[in-house]
């Protein structure tokens, strides 16, 4: 039933996605479904969260290679159309319903512990500066990268990244 | 009819924005409004370049100021609420939709447009390297207040906006 929730979610984004849908996909009574899951709700955070799997933190030994790893596997999966064609689905949902909002938030935490545990660890060992806030550095990597596939919708490729990855340590370095 | 339409956006989201709703909110006739629009589409891409309507290039003889100008205006306006929650289900039709994709796209180059100017200028006069992409630097500035906006949440206020302002000149500088 996840499965069939996650295949729907990729090819109709969230409006498509009812109980009824699932189980004509799955091939199981909604009856079924609901013994599950109490509610569309959680059935589709289960899912989504499915879906956006958190990444292991690497730990190459360098800043700039850990950044470059998060942020080309980042560019990679908003390019590969499914995951990053649902996204704006929740968060639109989300302006309106407050559940998706919490569902929307608990992903997002996720989305961002693997960037938070590189940053944390490299103000930890002093290869970045203690004053600047991780959130900071976060917004100033995914931010351009998000900006890029939904409203810009342009290229992004790897002198993008490395870009944005080194505009960052740059600034830091330089305060 | 126009403003009827506008008023149904910031309320409803897209979804919400049909030919009949905007009837009976102006107290038109249906017929009238397909005399002005020949689609759907075509009154909402000039209702949403209303909403998000161009603003003048500011021009304080400073590069950093102008900046700032520009992106303590843009955090106001997302967090305004009314537009800022409408873009997301334009974001979203537009994964879909090719005509909106294209509405979208000419809504974005009006927005765009300014921070080109300023940086365009300053490029011309010799504040800003004349190797940055204008777009690269429209990204790092534009891309972390729509992060913070839409996909963390978290406040977009005055300290959060200069810092992504100065980071932004920091590294051009050290380039």
């Amino acid at each position: 039933m996840l499965a069939a929730t996650c295949q729907l979610l990729l090819e109709t984004g969230l409006g498509g996605v009812t109980v009824d849908a699932v189980s004509e996909r799955a091939g199981v009574a909604k009856a079924a479904i609901y013994r599950h899951w109490r509610t569309r709700s959680a059935l589709l955070l289960e899912a989504c969260l499915k879906l956006g799997s958190r990444r292991d933190a690497p730990d190459t030994g360098s800043l700039r290679v850990d950044l470059l790893v998060l942020a080309t596997d980042l560019a990679s999966r908003l390019q590969a159309a499914s995951w990053a064609a649902v996204l704006p689905s929740i968060i639109d949902a989300a302006e309106r319903d407050k559940k998706l909002a919490g569902m929307h938030a608990r992903m997002h935490a996720e989305f961002v512990g693997t960037f938070r545990s590189v940053i944390e660890r490299a103000q930890a060992q002093a290869e970045l500066s203690q004053d600047e806030d991780p959130t900071d550095v976060v917004a100033a990597i995914v931010g351009p990268l998000f900006y890029r596939r939904w409203f810009s919708r342009e290229v992004l490729d790897e002198r993008f990244v490395r870009n944005v990855v080194d505009n960052v340590l740059a600034s830091n370095r330089r305060r």
